[in-house]
């Protein structure tokens, strides 16, 4: 163990270490040496007590240098040899020897082998999979019950279930990864140091269905359905299926699998993208139906209106399995990592300090118009840093981004220091807010003025709703506070988005709600809805948000806001309902060196309760790409309840 | 506190203890004197070494004579009094000291503080309900993930959480206790001497529907349906609801509260019981509808039928909120407790010893056909003794008991001595089968004949519905044992069934599935399918059952088998497919002295693969009570695949 500590620490920044290490742990595993890391400059000191030689072979192809010392030992480097120790050894893991078959075989049971050893060992493990394709299922995956924000909670089958492990490397080395059924692919929980890197994420049937739109009638449309979105109409009502027929018996406990649908989308077929001005139809998920043969269906919903042709997408009705959860720890990376679908997020972090994604991709898979069913990433409450860099992000279902805090809802006020507290949006229930000794800032709800602030003296979590909360300080007399909120003044992380491609989805680009140093530079954005929103409300979806320092630079906004979602490119807004004059939610941004390609007067910035705005040295560039509507009243700057705001055009 | 016990003990038997026990636990909060038990008779011993006197009064009516030693001590007093203070304290603790309050407003945390103290302490206490209407919702309910048997597993809102505790009463004093919403009521894990009497319980908004039948029509019916149950016919799909309109707001995480139903059943209005030769009528639970108004509405399902007045049930479509979870431990008595409705089950026991039912009504309330909207009682892996005694058992919409094992399947064989085994029924995923040390009987899984018997090793439970099971033996040779399963070899409970009234349900009276000595007595049966059903198979429920000494004596069998459930008044059946000529599933069956009330020649006894039937004494009644049906090449007893079977008509 120390022996193959000592080279991790050499040869760390070698790409034949690894093979090295794991030549090495053979060794060690039949000899009894010990290899004492005497500099960094490579020479090591061979050390047997109970022998006067030893020998040392390696396998593998790499030739090492050190020094041998025939039965010496310093207690100096006895104290180096426990540092190196702890810190634990470069290891490389082969999920071939777990029994990982890219054969289409089920490899869940192979990766919670892998990580059960994993569990075991302090060392630094690399699990890496011969490139192929690799297919896993739930029977034989980990379980258990996630709170998931934003996405929906539930007792997971999960995969790759990584909790409370460090420095775990998840090389896929080029391969494709297919998850059947109703799994989560990968969990993290209070881990530090976990990459995952070069492989791609798919499912086998996607949790969204798709059709293509043959024709409007009077009661209804016509869609047809590809084969790889199996469906039925059951008894007057379209399900969407795996393909499987309804069971022969009927009892009691008769349960179909059913893919759940919610809204219905209009997507353009030819520019594979959201249709231009599509907005959302939001179904119950049971629409009446009649199937005509030859995988036509007639849908007797005469709201919806599109474009034959084009595609309609029967929304994910449900945010059951995001492609990654990341929940609390620290330092989690993810690079160059292809997620072509998924239930739910692609990426999504909670509670965590310091998430990479650099050189993703969120894009669908052939014969698909969409890839996440969800955001392609979203962060709640994480602290650090967030890199987003150089990666693509289409056909989601909604946002590229969204990085925000959660307010707690005041229900009940017990005494001076004590409140009831709730978590309202239904999927932030169960997510960890605060803690003992955390610093809370209570916000209006109506005009989310921050009016108090206050030390947390003890939590009782009652339930994953509600909690009762006592504090240090006596709270605001003769007030009720109750419809008021509290939200976590943390450590919030710095954001860094930049060289990214985001686009061609649902809604807006990326939401910034977030009190770090935030930089949004060298993207390209092509959302239908605005580009860039700030938010923030106590009253609906309760994300604390509230930018305190915003660059957004050197962007191109390539004929953004070709749909419905938000009032112009950039919209700075928040959920205030009173006290416009004195709410000044969003401060300090800075807007310059932009390029805004557009194809009418759609406003480029819409903007309300803003404390500092710079905007210069953008470009306008007019295009014809998209028909050209008509704005009443509208401005390409729409400015109200803001002070200190400097447009320079 | 030694005192109080010592009180416990002599005057557990009096109606006045209670009170004198509570009035003396304050005394002693003041006071530093000892009082120890000398005998059983009643006289005391009152000890304090530091002082040469000791007055002792007391609270209350109870007048109590004692001897008085003045400051002596014997070392063999001292072990009595350890013996008795280990075993804890009567306590009456009052709700009403905890905030419960019977005006409409939530008690759920009275109960809830009141638990928490109950966990805190050795005591015996009883929480005390002054008489009045008690309404519990999920707010300040305890949380925790349940796997039910039978019923629905998930994580629960639980009133009354009773986890790792002994020694408590719940007496609601006649109280009415009326839950709201999706809670559950009362969940026992892993408790001893639980002991719950004189209340009822009801839901405030029923887990079923129900609606008048108006007419029938080519497509369709046309139903009216009650104001007790709130609809509404949204998109042109039936859903039931809690009377609060659809969401304002629609985005991606709009949810309404929707009561979700599964089958469609029909009752005979005016006798309040299913309509005679009903059946079920499963649908998806999204029916085809239009609100024709005045609580009126089509169904567009012609393939129900039914008779114009009688009711239509919508069947509850989960089993998520059973009244009475009993999980683990031993000795649970639920007396003279009521259950007017509930989300699942009456009281479902699983792996508990000892389980007492006696005195109880599981019947509907004013303005409903449907009590409880499972089975009244079911009784899984249960040891010890099982009492029903007493009770009313009607309306429910499943059989009034079950009691049964549960079999594994066998999915894959890896060495030897290694299996991998599943929970294979929905209902039953998570339940708690065996552990190393168990013995386990295989049986196969088309003929239902033991075939090995075998000890657990140990048990890796990869998830809720897979194990990996090593064994002390090795498994049969030459053998896949896939398809094939396992189930405990257990201290099978011995079963009374008696005094009970039993009817006007869906489905059977009582499945007999038990392998301790079960007696039948003094019952009256009323149920639409077998009054008495002898089942277990290892392909579809995995019920594990095969009587070994079964009485059935001296009960009355009015007019069973007006429905469609069951092929004889008493059916002895099982899940057998092949081998009957082998294959004796049940075995040592006596009935005698009963009544049959019979209105038709529907089969007396239906039964293949016994061994052991004894039938003598038995009397038949002919009636006109219902229409009679014509039986082709069926007769009073049919029996087939059998030995030992003597009827004496």
């Amino acid at each position: 163990m120390f022996l193959h500590n000592a080279f991790c620490r050499l040869f760390a920044a070698s790409k034949e270490y690894l093979e090295l290490v794991n030549a090495l742990i053979k060794e060690l595993t039949f000899g009894t040496g010990r290899l004492i890391l005497l500099s960094s400059l490579g020479r090591f000191v061979f050390c047997n007590p109970n022998v006067s030689e030893c020998q040392i072979s390696f396998y593998g192809c790499f030739q090492l240098k050190f020094v041998y010392m025939k039965n010496k030992i310093l207690s100096t480097l006895f104290g180096i040899c426990a540092l190196a120790m702890s810190a634990g050894a470069d290891v490389v893991l082969n999920m071939a020897d777990f029994g990982a078959k890219p054969d289409g075989s089920d490899s869940s049971l192979a990766v919670r082998r892998a990580l059960e050893k994993c569990a075991k060992t302090d060392d630094k493990v690399t699990l890496v999979f011969p490139k192929g394709k690799y297919s896993f299922g739930g029977d034989m995956a980990f379980e258990k019950y996630c709170f998931i924000s934003n996405n929906d909670e539930g007792l997971k089958r999960i995969v790759f279930l990584i909790e409370n492990m460090k420095n775990l490397t998840v090389d896929g080395q080029g391969s494709d990864f297919v998850f059947y059924g109703f799994v989560n692919p990968f969990v993290v929980e209070d881990s530090s140091n976990i990459t995952f890197k070069n492989f791609t994420v798919d499912v086998a049937r996607p949790f969204h269905s798709e059709g293509i739109i043959e024709s409007f009638e009077k009661d209804g449309f016509i869609v047809k359905i590809p084969e790889n979105f199996p469906y039925r109409v059951r008894e007057g009502v379209l399900e969407f299926t795996d393909g499987r027929p309804v069971n022969k018996v009927q009892t009691t406990v008769s349960k179909e699998v059913v893919y759940e649908y919610g809204g219905l989308l209009e997507f353009d077929t030819k520019k594979r993208e959201t249709a231009y001005m599509a907005r959302d139809y939001w179904t119950t998920g049971k629409l009446v139906a009649q199937d005509l043969g030859d995988r036509r269906v007639k849908i007797f919903n005469n709201r919806f209106k599109g474009t034959v042709g084009n595609t309609v997408v029967f929304a994910c009705g449900h945010r059951n399995y995001p492609a990654f959860t990341l929940s609390g720890g620290e330092n989690i990376s993810i690079e160059g990592v292809t997620v072509w679908g998924c239930g739910g997020m692609g990426v999504l972090g909670q509670n965590v300090k310091n998430v990479y994604v650099k050189g993703c991709k969120f894009t669908p898979s052939e014969g698909r118009i969409v890839s996440c069913t969800a955001d392609a990433t979203h962060f709640v409450n994480c602290t650090g840093e967030i890199v987003l860099d150089g990666n693509v992000f289409e056909n989601q279902m909604d946002d590229a981004t969204n990085i925000h805090g959660i307010y707690e809802q005041i229900s009940g006020k017990l005494d001076d220091k004590t409140l009831i507290t709730r978590l309202v949006h239904g999927q932030q229930l169960g997510f960890k807010t605060f803690k003992p000794g955390d610093k809370l800032e209570f916000v209006r709800g109506k005009s989310m003025i921050t009016f108090h602030t206050n030390t947390v003296e003890n939590v009782e979590v009652l339930n994953k709703e509600f909690k009762r909360v006592s504090f240090k300080d006596p709270l605001p007399a003769n007030e009720k506070l109750v419809g008021d909120a509290v939200a976590k003044l943390r450590d919030y992380p710095d954001i860094k988005i930049s060289n990214n491609y985001i686009g061609k989805n649902r809604a807006r680009g990326m939401l910034l709600n977030c009190r770090g140093k935030t930089v949004v530079e060298n993207n390209v954005f092509h959302a239908p809805g605005a580009a860039l929103l700030f938010e923030g409300d106590a009253c609906y979806w309760f994300e604390q948000g509230g930018v305190r320092d915003c660059t957004i630079r050197n962007n191109t906004f390539d004929n953004c806001r070709f749909g419905v979602w938000g009032k112009g490119v950039i919209a700075v807004a928040a959920g205030i309902k009173e006290d416009f004059d004195k709410s000044r939610y969003n401060r300090n941004i800075k807007i310059y060196g932009n390029t805004f390609k557009v194809f009418d007067d759609c406003p480029l910035l819409d903007l309300y309760c803003v404390d500092g705005l710079k905007w210069y040295d953008n470009k306008i560039i007019k295009t014809t790409d998209y028909p050209a509507r008509e704005f009443k009243n509208s401005k390409r700057f729409n400015i109200s309840h803001s002070d200190n705001v400097d447009i320079k055009e």
